[in-house]
């Protein structure tokens, strides 16, 4: 065909963007989006199971008809993007709501500077005496001499710019030592005095999203923050699908795809932090990092295959990693210095729950805290400075917007908080104040606890006859109308409702949650009355209101004031570690003295889970206050 | 030009090997030699300074006229390869001595294998309990706790490996741990029951050949001996040249060459041994090596620049160099094991001479020894295990061939051995039992001590008149004519004679080496008396008749008996440290106690140089018996 650029290639247009690039005939129209940098949601990584990668293709192209497209749908031309050929140029559009648009990342977590600052990279300035034909020792050596320090090591990367710096700054250079573990290292000679500057990264591998601060180790600030959608997300949404491709196709592309949403929050901290401060700032600058994500984004990140992790007995390749330097995991930072990686206590409680526990301070406590981290897993900690005990429940995706009709990821377009009001109306509140697109996990929280309040919904969570149109009949039982077609963004096909179906996958998340709380309370002879504090952690916790979270019976009844949230703690707790030294150790201790519950190796877990899957719950005294408070908005 | 394989390029066909290689219009014959794999001598890196790399060719060409060649070998259609441009398709014969044939490298060194053997890797065999639900910890934290030993780090390399070799050995593993310096690691991670091997491999990186051993590391056994050009020569003869070279275009260059002798030394290793022992081995299987060279070939192999080794006040990077592991550099080897690289003293007392020490084991003698290494420097260590004292003297090139019209290096052609009858005619010994074409080191020994006790030379080594055709003048004095052109190789332009100038070359040479030596002793407050041994080592050692080397002055007047070769002392040393973490820790000793004695820091050494350039020396009372034995022939 004419217009083609090469033989049997075909031009691919993005619309609106303008973005043109080429594929081949065995191509997709996913891989283009890939290739034109275009964020496509693919939960299942492009093998046409999750329904999500929605275009309207214009030009020649044949498509694989999908059962996950709507009659109404295919009548309005839209294909999936992984079931889409192209035969010919195409101009094609992603619809709206299958766009990766501005994700509300939370980056927020604890703002504690540890005191004192103890960071494990140092910097010296050093005047060498010049070399002379009677004193004529090598110059690693003369500086180890000055140093007074033989014990250093000294990698080779190094010493290649030894000579040079030496003699670039007149015999006057500024060293960098790392201590990390058994290594006492230089990883980097500067010329002249640079021991101004010392500059570290704290990083959180999300499932999801990935974010990165810039980190004074000199003054403990956060000089800037980065964060961009986890590039693997194109091969698959959850860390069950990204498992699966990479035992197909090896774990090397999950590897560079984290690498690379690194590198690139990286690039954009170093030009930020170069503007502001008026110093051109380079990745050898950047001489520390720590890195703290669940198990198996930590085992994609340094290349190690996760295959037996995904199926039972559920084992990772290792819990303690070494530390590498930042040249052997392809990081955009000075190749000689040293990454923290947050240990993992199981497959399923990763470094990114001991960062969290790090960061809500409860292994220092005398008293008895609980911590929850609610993401597709739930994580649970509960313990205190003498023991601790942890567990994961696989809490399946609703809240992160799938498996629900109308569920979406905390982004553009989605509905955070609703209210129901007594004509059954809703007012709600959506992000980035445009038309509402779906209901992410704070708001689908927020509903569920509003439909019980007004009746709505039972103690099993079906959807009851309330009279006029907001409840009817669908596929699957009934569906509540949240709102009608004609409010909702353009290219809403249909209302936006809430069915039976959703409603017993919300309940189904909630229940594995309270039933994971409960079993450890159980399993360590510990009573709700005895929890001191409750830190709630990850991704939604900002977002979350706490009553109602309470009135569906996901989280426990205990006094409001004991919850607190430590946001990010994956990112806070990396920072931590970052900074100091003492609580570099505490993350090790935590991760030595934590034990993990397997939840599977019994039946108790499914008896607490069975009990929880009413709301609040089968025994009501465990709730005793659920659905008094007021509910805020 | 027809018959071009592609514009512009042009096929050199070389005679008699018949390879064909293409070169461009820029590129030189020699460049086209290298192509091709064949051994040219070019001393300057081709710069065309040398001289040494003949050729005749035959086709369209364009040849830079030489001073360095002589009007016969213009007439005869000679060219310097490195001049010569083609124009067109050429066939290319090399003069047999501008090829780099059959080398006599000096492979044998120590036999002692150190008892009891405590190579710094072992191997154990580990049968691990099966991972359940209930004991579901990672893979590398149940290895760790069946070994009993959660100190031991393993690198990323190793534990990529280790969920498969777990699984494909069904729970039983060989596991190969390294404990050098402060590094204790997991290396390797092999399914089943591979602990009956356990190899490693011990390299003499000269500046010249390069040799390696395949170590048997549970026996102590040389399995099998490779050695090779150092692939460097085509960039310069000398350490000099080389590193003016580095300087110009880098070190890379030359770093990868020294990889490329190294590792196909090692694959012809591999190869011997597999077909041997009938187990096919690969390069995982060497999970340890130890690297002998001199300061500049071990900055060379690790990538470091040597710019301020070559110039005053002489300045290596580092005397003591990390352990790398064999993926750092680039070895043929299991990526994760450690290379133990020879600490170096002064930028011209090197890693070998702490080898050369070690295999000679003078540094645990209660009794005064010397140790001396000739090549082009030549390295003298003076002491005992209370102390040592080292020193460098730039001996000049002349015994390896350089800076004497007739010479060469220890190669097919060359006379190693040589008497002068009475009647003034030679006979001699020539290697390969051919023609011969130059002399190498021992043959000159042999002459200048033969032509001073036949009256031939004075004291101070001018030729003098002596009748008849043997001695007549020449450009530069008088020459002695060692064998007429008719007895020569057919390639032979003129007579083989040795002239004034050679001999001032040769008498500086060996007035360096004893004068160094007498410098030690008087610094040192020692006679010739106190002296129990004399270890000779490196290259040409095993070859020297000491009795002529004696005659001539140019190693001390003491009973014979006290003189020991050690042959390759650096490949011994090597193989020692290998094979024994005692010596390994006794080389470090070595290299901590022996001082460095700066030979052009004061005139001493100048006065005693001076004193020597006499046959045998100034003062006669230090070499009393001096020509009073039998020279053996």
């Amino acid at each position: 065909m004419s217009g083609s650029t090469r033989k049997n290639e075909h031009k691919v247009v993005f619309k609106p963007e303008g973005k043109t690039v080429s594929i081949g005939p065995d191509g997709s129209v996913l891989e283009a989006c890939q290739m034109a940098g275009i964020q496509i949601d693919a939960v299942c990584g492009g093998e046409g199971k999750c329904g999500r990668c929605k275009i309207t293709p214009q030009g020649r192209f044949s498509a694989t008809k999908s059962a996950l497209l709507t009659e109404d749908e295919v009548k309005g031309g839209v294909t999936l993007a992984c079931l889409t050929r192209a035969e010919g140029d195409l101009v094609v559009e992603v619809l709206p709501r299958s766009r990766l648009g501005r994700h509300q990342i939370l980056t927020k977590s604890v703002e504690e500077v540890p005191r004192p600052l103890s960071p494990w990279v140092w910097k010296r300035l050093l005047d060498l005496p010049p070399a002379t034909i009677a004193d004529n020792i090598a110059d690693l050596e003369r500086l180890l001499r000055v140093l007074k320090d033989k014990t250093l090591s000294v990698p080779l990367e190094t010493l290649r710019e030894l000579p040079g710096a030496i003699r670039k700054g007149n015999w006057r250079v500024t060293v960098t030592g790392s201590e990390l573990g058994q290594a006492r290292e230089l990883v980097r000679v500067e010329p002249g005095d640079s021991h101004g500057r010392l500059l570290g990264i704290a990083v959180d591998i999300g499932t999801t999203t990935i974010v990165v601060e810039l980190v004074d180790l000199l003054t403990g600030d956060v000089l800037a923050t980065a964060s961009d959608y986890n590039r693997q997300i194109s091969r698959g949404e959850d860390v069950i699908a990204r498992m699966m491709h990479s035992e197909e196709k090896g774990v090397e592309e999950l590897t560079s795809l984290a690498r690379a949403t690194i590198n690139s929050c990286i690039e954009s901290l170093l030009a930020k932090e170069s503007m502001r401060s008026g110093v051109s700032l380079s990745a050898d600058d950047i001489v520390a990092a720590s890195v703290a994500g669940n198990t198996i984004m930590t085992h994609f990140f340094v290349g190690l295959s996760t295959g037996h992790v995904r199926l039972e007995p559920y084992v990772p390749v290792a819990h303690h990693l070494p530390e590498p330097r930042g040249g052997d995991v392809g990081m955009l930072m000075n190749p000689a210095g040293r990454v923290l990686l947050f240990p993992s206590r199981a497959g399923y409680v990763g470094g990114d729950v001991v960062a969290d526990v790090l960061a809500s301070g409860m292994h220092r406590s005398g008293k008895l805290s609980l911590l929850i981290d609610v993401g597709t897993n739930g994580e649970i900690v509960l313990g205190g400075k003498d023991w601790m005990v942890s567990c994961s429940c696989s809490a399946g995706p609703a809240f992160e917007g799938a498996e629900v009709s109308s569920g979406m990821r905390a982004m553009d377009g989605a509905i955070d908080r609703i209210r129901i009001n007594d004509d059954l109306s809703t007012s709600y509140h959506v992000i980035g104040e445009n038309a509402p697109m779906g209901i992410c996990g704070s708001g689908l929280i927020d509903l569920v606890s509003e439909m019980f309040s007004h009746g709505i919904i039972d103690r099993k969570a079906r959807i009851q006859e309330v009279g006029g149109e907001k409840t009817r009949p669908s596929d699957s039982g009934h569906e509540f109308v949240v709102e009608r077609r004609q409010k909702l963004g353009k290219s809403a096909s249909s209302d936006l409702v809430v069915t039976d179906a959703d409603l017993q996958n919300l309940l189904r998340t909630k229940a594995a949650i309270y039933g994971a709380c409960a079993v450890l309370l159980r399993k360590t002879g510990e009573s709700l009355d005895d929890l001191s504090r409750i830190n709630i952690a990850g991704g939604f916790g900002y977002h979350l209101d706490i009553e109602r979270a309470i009135t569906i019976g996901m989280f426990p009844d205990v006094p409001r004031e004991k919850y607190g949230f430590i946001g990010n703690g994956a990112l806070g707790g990396a920072r931590l570690a970052l900074l100091s030294r003492k609580r570099r150790k505490e993350a090790l201790e935590i991760f030595e003295r934590m034990t993990y519950l397997e939840l599977s190796v019994d039946n108790e877990f499914y008896n607490e889970f069975s009990s929880s899957l009413f709301i609040p719950h089968t025994n009501l005294s465990q709730f005793p206050s659920a659905g008094k408070g007021r509910p805020s908005n």
